[in-house]
């Protein structure tokens, strides 16, 4: 557990104690009292080619106590950053949903609620997160846990020494909040790098035939899209440890996206970008030319729908895919009309994707980037 | 990981070698080589009143391989029999997905293939379970990792020892494979009983505030509805540790249900119950009745919606639920009409669940069995 307060809750208290300080001044001066929040629209988002990654530009909006309204949201604004303040305080963390009861209450003498529904509060902890730019993790509050890691690491969580060399079939269960002050990575790992593959049932393959060992690295799965404590987790572990991290999915586009967010970030999210992306993730696979390259029988690929043919011509204009090589990349896939899941390297052999797919491709450089 | 055979595979690897030798004889007699398959089909599922487990009666199928309709399914059933063979010799375990992969291919110079989609292979791996009476995990198969535990026990999960007092944040993700060949307990556990709850946050919340340090127990969350693995966790350390479970979810139908299965065993995987149900489980709450006994504010409830409804109404019939005290708790729900989130409680102060309502709940054994 967190120590009650540590600098970085104090920092953070501060600025949510600045907020309110403010709005009380402008009180005080017969002012509307009013916040100032950056814009999470489509047209405050833009792509910055030299950090390549997705972020958010310097739009704004003022939230006023007193327009017709605002008044709500304003309420709501500092209720959260208020509940807020008292779990960093506590040192406690706690679900956005727990939070939505812990805010909700009926206002005084009326029948009206602060909150009705949780679809209330939680864009109030987005507007507050860019408003005092903290991650919701800094105000301690906490998705579930999804994802899992095994490898060549000793961490610390919440005090307990993890050593990710002996985690069993298991593995460590990746939580939403893995700054600093809760996981801390110890010296002496040997990893020369970090495997995310999309989905776990992989993951535990490559496991159970101990990759992580005999290629010293750190193996990482999201159980599907990566999540924000996974995506931080790995930031971590790219830029403290200085490891590349690769990235393997399906070959389809809902893998490249996932692909593009671990390495640009998304649009929804886009102002956690710097803290999360990591432009230089290398795309390893399933690429769109394994199926001819690995040799794959062809009635292990599934035909693209309508859906997928979408998301794959959206895909050639993102500025991020704009390289010849991921043009080539999204092209062949298009063209092939199919796609092809992890899984399906298993009809080459259960083993395949440890003993032969993966240290023949790394061993090649065969990526994308 | 398990060793490459040990006595338990070998008993799973003769029970599918037998399978494959009757056939053969069948074959040599000139006979219509046939497999007998217990039914899975509601007709043949009933409660048993004195196990009160939800059980498979004793109907079965002849599935022929010469007759119209069946030859498929025949041929399938030894091509999954064969590869979990194949995968219990080598020491492997695989998901179902997997597979479906592995055992998916062309059929000779014909383009039919073995199966089409994976919605055909499950059934037979169920199919398969019932006939040679081995759990799926038995086989070799495994799902998604789902749920987690920390508490005062110390286990062996594929030879790396793990202390679930030292877990941090995270927890011990349980595996959907927890047989005795890969996960053993340790002695020296003071746990005095396990503590379920449904949702991974109050999990969390639990966990902050060490709970199953402070009263001496294991913590384990489903994320919802209870997994195979952890039903069969909680099996073990009910049976093996004798300990007593304690189960705490919404109090809504579904949250019902979830208890409902982990007691009695569920309709669909009614060939388990017997190695899984804990008839002795003890529903601790939500109690419909607790919103009164415990003084929660009004606003933090939600109306029943129609299928909640005809959901409750269901349960007021089920065999299981017939004593005096059970229809008093659900008729209870129906009556006031609206359910309650564990969340809920946290309008009370966010560690009232882990400093008031459990302990004073255990405290006064208000609990229903």
């Amino acid at each position: 557990m967190a120590k009650k307060t540590d600098a970085r809750a104090e920092k953070v208290i501060k600025k949510l104690v600045g907020l309110g300080n403010e709005a009380v001044r402008e009180v005080a001066a017969g002012e509307n009292p009013s916040v100032e929040i950056p814009l999470r629209a489509l047209s405050n988002i833009n792509f910055n080619e030299k950090r390549q990654i997705i972020e958010l530009g310097n739009a704004k909006q003022e939230r006023y106590l007193f327009k017709v309204g605002m008044a709500r949201k304003f309420m709501q604004t500092f209720l959260v950053a208020s509940a807020c303040k008292d779990l960093l305080e506590e040192g406690k963390t706690t679900s956005i949903r727990d939070l939505y009861y812990i805010t909700k209450h009926t206002l005084g003498q009326s029948r009206a609620n602060t909150f009705e529904e949780q679809d209330e509060s939680d864009p109030i902890i987005e507007d507050l997160e860019v408003t005092i730019d903290s991650l919701r993790e800094e105000l301690n509050l906490h998705a579930s846990n999804k994802g899992a890691a095994v490898g060549d690491l000793t961490i610390v969580d919440s005090g307990d020494v993890i050593d990710l060399r002996r985690m069993g079939s298991g593995g460590w269960s990746v939580p939403s909040i893995v700054e600093e002050n809760v996981i801390q990575f110890r010296r002496g790992s040997k990893a020369k790098y970090v495997l995310l593959v999309e989905k776990d049932a992989v993951w535990r393959r490559l496991n159970e035939d101990r990759y992580w060992k005999k290629h010293e690295c750190i193996l990482v799965h999201g159980g599907g899209m990566v999540a924000r404590g996974l995506r931080r987790f790995l930031y971590r572990l790219h830029h403290e440890l200085d490891l590349p991290v690769y990235v393997v999915v399906d070959n389809d586009p809902w893998g490249l996206y996932i692909y593009s967010v671990v390495k640009q970030g998304s649009i929804n999210l886009a102002y956690e970008s710097v803290r999360m992306a990591i432009p230089k993730a290398r795309f390893l696979g399933l690429s769109s030319f394994d199926r001819e390259g690995f040799d794959l029988p062809p009635n292990v690929t599934i035909k693209l729908n309508d859906q997928d043919r979408r998301r794959g011509e959206q895909m050639l204009k993102y500025p991020w895919f704009e390289k010849k090589q991921w043009q080539k990349e999204i092209q062949q896939l298009l063209k092939a009309g199919v796609k092809l899941e992890l899984e399906a390297l298993s009809a080459k052999g259960i083993s395949f994707i440890s003993e032969k797919y993966l240290p023949q491709k790394i061993e090649a450089k065969q990526w994308l980037v």
